[in-house]
């Protein structure tokens, strides 16, 4: 028998997939639960508030499993610039593979409920400045001024977020790849 | 009574609000009915596909419309980074007066729909070429050489795209317009 926190990580698990497949509106309980193998009836034992509350817990756990990616990439980076186009290349595989399916976690959802559900938007919102946290705290050791790095880190997450979008639009991860490429670019001749 | 062209018209016009505020899923026909005040029985005459196609026009016409935009913020700037500041501070205030709804009009359906309705995505895909374009084409009398103009348009679509997104996640235009400053800056100081 499984344990209900099995069921637990199973419904999130399912709920994340789905939102960063095809976003909130698209996605249905009867999905979530089919998807996850989880037995039916303890999705409102675990998430009485239903769709909503799963739907943040999943944004969580995928900021989660984000923040973990980003940090292997950006630890075993030797600049900025390296930094960008490793993350962005890891993006675009995984872009590929799935068939144009697995682009952010957050962002369709971040534009779809974000404003008309201010639990959505917080969840969507944290994630987001987390993943801006991890790349401002690393800046300093690459050479960018201290006083800069919490600009630096928003241009760099806004371009990344920006060209998994037009690579999803597009089908095509040729934004994704040339723009980490023209921003490492820039930050190095701007910093030099 | 109304035309035809103004039922037709009036019919794009509700969807292409609707898609931008709440995306594909959450918009339904009967809502669109509501909001164009078109006679609901015309709503297949004009568009026999129903939902996805006239999504399809609603996307060409928020296309056509943010080009018109975007042409004359550009054909007035002096300098590239003229351009982007410009064009940030004109989205970042329609999405403070707007209340964080009005972002990008093709963005929340490319998220949702593009990798699964191919007339969809072909609508954003074309949407995002022209924005890129007219940014390209202006490019070299910016001072940017003429092989880099396409790779530095989409640097520049992606971070604005990216920094909307990141704005309407964080209810907050502050990312919007400080990537706009750090990309101008940045693209000025690798240009020199």
């Amino acid at each position: 028998m499984k344990s209900p926190i099995d069921s637990r990580a199973r419904f999130v698990e399912a709920t994340a997939e789905l939102l960063r497949r095809q976003g909130y509106h698209a996605t249905g309980l009867k999905q979530i639960v089919a998807r996850s193998g989880a037995p039916r009836g303890s999705l409102y034992f675990h998430f009485p508030g239903g769709k909503e509350q799963l739907a943040e817990a999943a944004l969580e756990h995928s900021g989660q499993q984000m923040h973990a990616e980003l940090l292997a990439l950006v630890d075993a980076a030797s600049s900025l610039g390296e930094a960008i186009v490793a993350v962005a290349a890891a993006l675009a595989d995984r872009l590929e593979a799935s068939e144009f399916l697995d682009g952010c976690p957050v962002a369709t959802v971040a534009l779809e409920a974000a404003a008309r559900s201010p639990a959505l938007q917080r969840a969507c919102s944290a994630s987001y400045a987390r993943w801006q946290d991890l790349i401002e705290q690393r800046l300093p050791r690459w050479g960018v001024a201290p006083e800069r790095a919490h600009a630096v880190a928003n241009l760099v997450l806004c371009t990344l977020e920006g060209a998994l979008l037009l690579s999803r639009a597009h089908a095509d991860t040729a934004p994704l790849r040339s723009a980490a490429q023209q921003l490492a670019a820039a930050l190095d001749g701007a910093r030099a």
